[in-house]
């Protein structure tokens, strides 16, 4: 399977790529709006690999190149971006392209960091909205940790909730996710369930902000 | 310490009751609208621990003697009788009495459970909105599955999150909720983050409707 990390330099996106690169036999495309900077951050995710003795094979593109040539894609820019993003790769997307989205909105105020979704109900329902009515969407990887992802020395049993409208795209995103070590994934139900499972991200931010040893802390449904 | 629970016949109130009475050596006072019922229920939970082989110190009141005798009070009520159960014992709290609530405002639909907060923000904010300025407010217990809590065969090992304004209160309860077996308590910062808090109720429910083996599911922090 192919698998585009759109805004996959930076965030959620890099943690991903190197996990899907080492734990999966799947094609990793990251996708940048600037292509060059997708294939500088290539190069790193492939040297921090090999490092590790993993040979990846993992590509450079614009966003909609990478969206264009993949079977899943991976919407892993900042929340703000997420409508703007959909529409600029609207081309590449089609109803055998999975859009996976795992963009929260939130906003942070003195006590710590609350939920904020868009009028749509959540960023999942808002990327729903703006991508071709064709195209099935799925929300997965809201919760997780971008610096735990992104650094390979750490090992982790964490779980992460899936929900979408369409039956088989959640399948392959569950089966997909399962396949990343120590990742666990979930059923959360229909798009939406989106709010409640976006509005963990800001519990964690303040779980880690007011515990000491629970940086970067994740979840799992026990 | 004296520990009431009030609404304590059912729900939560039971879980919290019986596993308080194995666990603790606090005092655990059952409080209801009709103490009668108070002392059915307490009838009924030292049976079950009778036949455990522990010897538990339980009574029952109606709510307002019961929260004028304890320290520590859990309004262990559905979240619609939350403001009002708090206005009908106001005269039984003071500054040295903790008020602990659990209560979670939630609507279901085809999809599934959502976080339906008051316009308060969260059930936990406005209850303190309904108390009397002195008490201090700790949430807490929010995401506990009750039946697993009252079923005394089934042994976890669960998180609960705790909100407060008062640090005081805070540490008592995050130190009296530690005593239970299983069960480990985490600070989630003040009042303003409880809606966070709640929203997970709805959620743990969503991911035991879509997943088997998941009933009563509950959740770690790691």
């Amino acid at each position: 399977m192919r698998l585009a990390l759109l805004g996959g330099t930076g965030d959620i996106g890099e943690g991903l790529a190197v996990r899907f690169a080492r734990d999966t036999d799947h094609e990793i495309l990251i996708g940048s709006r600037d292509p060059e900077k997708a294939r500088d951050a290539v190069a790193a995710y492939e040297d921090d690999l090999e490092s590790r003795g993993v040979e990846a094979d993992i590509n450079g593109f614009g966003n909609e190149m990478a969206a264009d040539r993949a079977d899943v894609v991976v919407l892993s820019v900042p929340p703000y971006y997420a409508g703007d993003t959909v529409e600029a790769v609207a081309d590449a997307l089609d109803s055998e392209t999975i859009l996976v989205t795992p963009a929260v909105g939130m906003q942070g105020d003195e006590d710590g960091m609350h939920y904020h979704p868009p009028g749509a109900g959540s960023v999942t329902e808002l990327v729903a909205q703006r991508a071709p009515e064709e195209v099935p969407i799925v929300g997965a990887y809201h919760n997780l940790a971008a610096g735990k992802l992104a650094d390979l020395d750490v090992s982790f049993d964490l779980d992460t909730l899936v929900v979408a409208d369409d039956a088989d795209a959640k399948r392959t995103v569950l089966d997909l996710s399962n396949e990343i070590d120590g990742l666990r994934a979930l059923d959360a139900g229909p798009l939406a369930n989106a709010a409640e499972v976006e509005s963990v991200t800001p519990l964690v931010i303040n779980i880690a902000t007011y515990n000491d040893d629970l940086h970067d802390v994740g979840v799992k449904w026990v």
